[in-house]
């Protein structure tokens, strides 16, 4: 077992403690929806477009992560809409990253890596430990993200690489089982010919790959992404992982409710971290938070969607008879 | 059925045609492997250590591109091994697409992407459309390769954005079905309880979301990766999918022969491209190569090894009867 400072599950959960919240605030800047004041600041800066594009995807992100900081326990960056603008989108993404830790969050980055093995040692060498510069210099972070999202479809092999970095470096990851998206079903609910669930038998490969990495609080620094709008099979998995954190996508915009989400959490109120992205993000252009702030005041408007989502989930909790005792 | 020449299947079968020789080239850097000269050269450019790392990348490749752009019809660039070094290395990997696609190459991202649709939009729009960029410009492209390979454990959603390019754009892909590395088998070889196996299965869906995408030449743009490690499976595979066109990786290194990628070829001569990444970017350090050739010379090492690769894939493909009529 890794000492307690060194253990991304026991990090994450004191984190949670800290706020009293198990809800994360997800970071997909779509360039069409961020205030046009932020990217007339930025279109003075520079001419070059993808430039341009990435500065004002950063300078929205601070917006944001100066808005939650304080009420939320982690961010979750969705590498998608940062690679999107090539080398410049990466740029502003490792920015992100490292602006969101010294504001004194978690960062998950949303990557859903996956390689055979000696391709996925790059990707976590890249996103949770160090990597090799060779004759230009030490070994260095690249990316320096907490944890990171896998997909484990090619087996342990190339998860084993992440999980080598987790206990070295004290990262975590999260492995793809159930997803919030509507055909997650048609590989991931397949009976095998023991009548298991692909989803059950994905389940039992991340509780054993994560059994070296439990830390003091119970939970293992791997995890698994289990989607919201999935309840039913949710509790099934919750069963299944008992110390296993969930990472619980599709609150919100993708139509899961706070009930929906509590089958994710254990009896102890603990286990799972919900995530909402466009929910927050452009709160500023939804109701009611598009009443009482314009566009100048999106990360006004992102706060109290936090702050909603935050009593949403717990209010869900409270019924649920799962609030943690110390809170 | 889309015009031939925006068909991503006739092209790729095309330049097979035109190079006769159905295997590629993986562009997999690893900076402790690039020769001391190249990595000496560029270190006197810059003081930027993941500036100088990517710099020694591209320096390489293009010495590898060079040198096989005569012999094979396409090259994969891993991205892992560029995402590794950050921005830096992301602007090198695009730079090498652009190098490649100068030189006549297709280009094949192995980026193995894969999320929720409106998110795989993004990675669909970033790798083989054209981005948005607001008000900061016309829509661009970012990376611009020519086909990507993509894991569909999250189902077709996350698949269909890349086939709506793929139409749009006259782009290919390759999903992930039985890959080519030991663990594989842990959720591939799976057997459901109508006793078809999980990599049957993936054939059977990705057979479907080709059928649009069907060229002239009787291959779709949607195709899938089988390694070559695992022979049996790729009969089964190839009668399963008999209009998908094969990316075949495993050979040499991994441990796959000429003989054992034959089963990923159809009647006609055609249905893969088998790749060597490790065995041709470094054959200037192994048998016979390093004879004949120093580090200096790892571009004529390469070249005679993507030769030898041909014709012994050539002679497999002899042997099995299976050499294309026109050749």
């Amino acid at each position: 077992m890794i000492m307690k400072e060194d253990n991304l599950a026991d990090r994450l959960l004191d984190a949670v403690d800290k706020k009293k919240n198990p809800s994360v605030v997800g970071l997909d800047p779509r360039l069409g929806r961020i205030p046009d004041h932020v990217k007339k600041k930025v279109r003075e800066e520079t001419d070059d477009p993808f430039e341009a594009a990435s500065k004002a995807i950063l300078e929205f992100n601070k917006g944001l992560i100066d808005a939650v900081h304080e009420i939320v326990p982690a961010v979750k960056p969705q590498i998608a809409f940062y690679e999107k603008y090539g080398a410049e989108g990466i740029k502003v993404f490792i920015e992100t990253i490292e602006y969101a830790k010294k504001k004194g969050l978690i960062v998950i980055e949303d990557v859903k890596r996956n390689d055979i093995g000696s391709t996925a040692k790059a990707y976590a060498s890249a996103h949770l430990g160090e990597v090799d510069l060779d004759m230009f210099g030490e070994k260095s972070s690249s990316f320096n993200g907490d944890m990171v999202t896998v997909n484990a479809y090619l087996g342990y092999d190339g998860i084993e690489p992440f999980v080598e970095l987790c206990k070295e470096y004290g990262k975590g990851i999260f492995v793809l089982d159930k997803t919030s998206n509507p055909s997650s079903s048609e590989l991931q609910d397949l009976k095998t010919e023991d009548s298991r669930i692909i989803y059950e038998v994905m389940a039992e490969l991340i509780d054993e790959w994560g059994e070296e990495l439990v830390g003091e609080r119970g939970y293992s620094s791997v995890g698994a992404v289990v989607g919201a709008t999935y309840p039913e099979e949710a509790k099934k998995l919750r069963g299944l992982m008992p110390n296993n954190l969930f990472l619980v996508p599709g609150y919100g915009s993708q139509g899961g409710t706070a009930d929906d989400v509590i089958p994710c959490f254990n009896d102890d109120g603990y286990g799972a971290v919900v995530n909402s992205s466009r929910g927050i993000n452009y709160a500023y252009q939804k109701e009611p938070y598009c009443q009482e702030f314009g566009p100048e005041e999106y990360g006004k408007a992102s706060k109290k969607a936090a702050s909603d989502m935050k009593d949403d989930i717990l209010a869900s909790l409270e019924r649920g008879g799962k609030v943690p005792e110390s809170w």
